[in-house]
């Protein structure tokens, strides 16, 4: 996997740039759709890319080996011959899943063991296994086992906490670069920077992942409740310690917002189920501002969903159709939605790239975080 | 609206022809896809005209009178302005959803009043009012109120709801025949021939619906539980005396095989719920049989779903991947399965045409009968 920079903004810390798969290019800074089961909720795999036009979405590392599980992943010949999307994919570690399972979940040295939500069985979690079960499901990207430490959180416990991450790094490092593949193509390690809202243990976590001289690299916990003001600043200190020559991935942000900010700060690669998740609630984000389609003033507006896109839900249905998709509790709204909010979120990263790359991101950026912000 | 037939079959009562509406041709034998509430369920518009080849689909009078109402409807311009489907549309007349409401109606020799099935408010459907809906909902085929009496059904009630249907036609015809299209295109009436399953009285409502000279007639209240043959049996009987150069509409069948059974008695235009609705549930029609896709047998099966089709769901996805979904209760299962399902009803009409033109329907239709029928 390459990485180039292709330009930097001249009053920001943004960066355009292009990493290269083994399933082709991704044009940075970019968003990644969640595709949590081996499916992007409610969104085809053939509208992903046409009218989507996604170039990588996530798989979750926690569900896909419990269902369909690994097996059966890897009778198909790995997760893009599974789902049919042949472009690039990224794993989770499955960490985060397996720590919000709270009470039936124990983490020591280990690993973490915890019982399945959908049968109750055990299994332990372990950085060789979590490699290996990676391995199998055939991501391009796979991401470090680590702890993702909820906020607020007691700094001894983030301490401690973040050391065991980096001991579990160094065991993660150690397994994959024992195996091989087992599809053919190159599956690349990024490690997570943790570290809470505590400065001096981002720097220390930033730093020690810097020195392992990874691919690509990811920052993690954040976005986890603790303030906007506080997510900007750690990114900010986590992105002037890391390799200006490798990607930087912020996981699970955000809102259209914070995505600008973040993406001011450094920031290349973004994943979030707010887009599709929200989508399937009424909440559609557009180049105006915020919708919530349910709101009974959209009932007689035969207006596109987004004036700017000229997206597909923009072209063949009008903001009182989806109302009323909604209202009638239709499958489609929910499919309309996601696929709206998902190009939106597309275009929205690809005109911060066209203005990094046009040298006017920094005089672009505050105008447009103020209208996707506004609700309408 | 204009019919052409094209072709009758040498060896069955089978039948091609072309139905020329304001909104664009219908070649028959067709099926037309059921959405509900101005949506068929989980497929979009553009799949349901790109991938499907839907040339015309239905919308139901009640429930689009209930939500979004007609208000709405009429503001939009008619229901294709409102869902953006700009191929023809067949609206029923709402009889079929008000009678099945049970204890909340009333039958009258006005009409019928019932309370809404979301908010418990009243109404009233009388033949005038259900033309003026239709009217305002701007359906290019519109159909005549009539009471579709369930199976069994005593013969005296049977004789007594059909004289009230009749009745009701002619004041069907009376008030369509008295007033304007609001959206400047024609809009055209099917009379429905009933009479439960008696042959003399299904005899004299053909008779009655064939003297009206409409440009087209329905056949209604059947599929409704008896048995197939004596479905086929009525069918036929009805068929013999409907004018052959008007299009003739069996309402709500069926399974692949009654379509094959029916266009060999000669049937034009079909609708139900099957295809959709069993999608939802996990059941696959296919040119090699039917499957239940939540089977564990399928787990594994990384082949196409449908191996002869070739359609989207068959192209970008596998039996096991789609399992997958079901098991997951991901939405992507419904969308795949029905735009599948879909696909395969069109085919199927589809490949019948061809052979009727061909001249080959005869020799054709029972092997793809027991085929369609296996069980995989």
């Amino acid at each position: 996997m390459t990485f180039e920079l292709q330009a930097r903004d001249a009053g920001t810390k943004a960066r355009a740039g292009r990493l290269t798969t083994a399933h082709g290019p991704i044009e940075t800074p970019i968003f990644m759709p969640v595709g949590t089961a081996g499916t992007v909720k409610a969104v085809g795999q053939r509208e992903l890319k046409q009218d989507v036009h996604a170039q990588i979405i996530l798989g979750n590392t926690y569900h896909l080996y419990l269902r369909p599980g690994l097996d059966v992943l890897q009778a198909a010949g790995g997760l893009h011959k599974f789902n049919g999307w042949d472009q690039p994919i990224l794993t989770d570690s499955g960490g985060y899943q397996v720590f919000s399972l709270g009470a039936t979940r124990k983490i020591k040295e280990e690993g973490v063991t915890f019982r399945s939500h959908i049968d109750g069985s055990k299994h332990l979690f372990s950085p060789e296994g979590v490699m290996d079960i990676q391995r199998r499901i055939g991501a391009d990207i796979i991401m470090a086992f680590d702890e993702c430490t909820p906020w607020p959180c007691e700094y001894d416990y983030a301490r401690r906490s973040l050391d065991m991450t980096h001991r579990w790094l160094k065991r993660c490092m150690a397994r994959l670069d024992s195996t091989e593949p087992l599809y053919g193509y190159e599956q690349t390690l990024f490690p997570i920077v943790q570290g809470s809202t505590f400065a001096d243990l981002r720097r220390q976590s930033a730093e020690f992942v810097a020195e392992q001289g990874r691919a690509g690299n990811a920052i993690g916990g954040l976005s986890v409740g603790e303030p906007a003001a506080q997510m900007y600043e750690m990114a900010e200190l986590v992105c002037d310690i890391l390799p200006p020559d490798k990607p930087r991935y912020l996981m699970g942000v955000g809102t259209p917002a914070n995505i600008l900010e973040n993406i001011a700060l450094g920031v290349d690669m973004f994943d979030c189920v707010l887009p599709t998740r929200n989508a399937r609630n009424g909440m559609l984000f557009t180049a105006q501002g915020i919708i919530n389609i349910t709101n009974k003033k959209w009932a007689t507006d035969f207006s596109p969903i987004d004036e700017t896109l000229g997206d597909y839900a923009s072209t063949f249905y009008s903001k009182a159709y989806l109302r009323h998709l909604f209202q009638a509790q239709e499958l489609l709204a929910s499919q309309i939605a996601s696929m709206h909010n998902l190009t939106f979120y597309l275009w929205l990263v690809g005109e911060a790239r066209r203005h990094i790359l046009a040298g006017t991101f920094a005089a672009w950026k505050p105008g447009m975080v103020e209208q996707v912000s506004r609700r309408l």
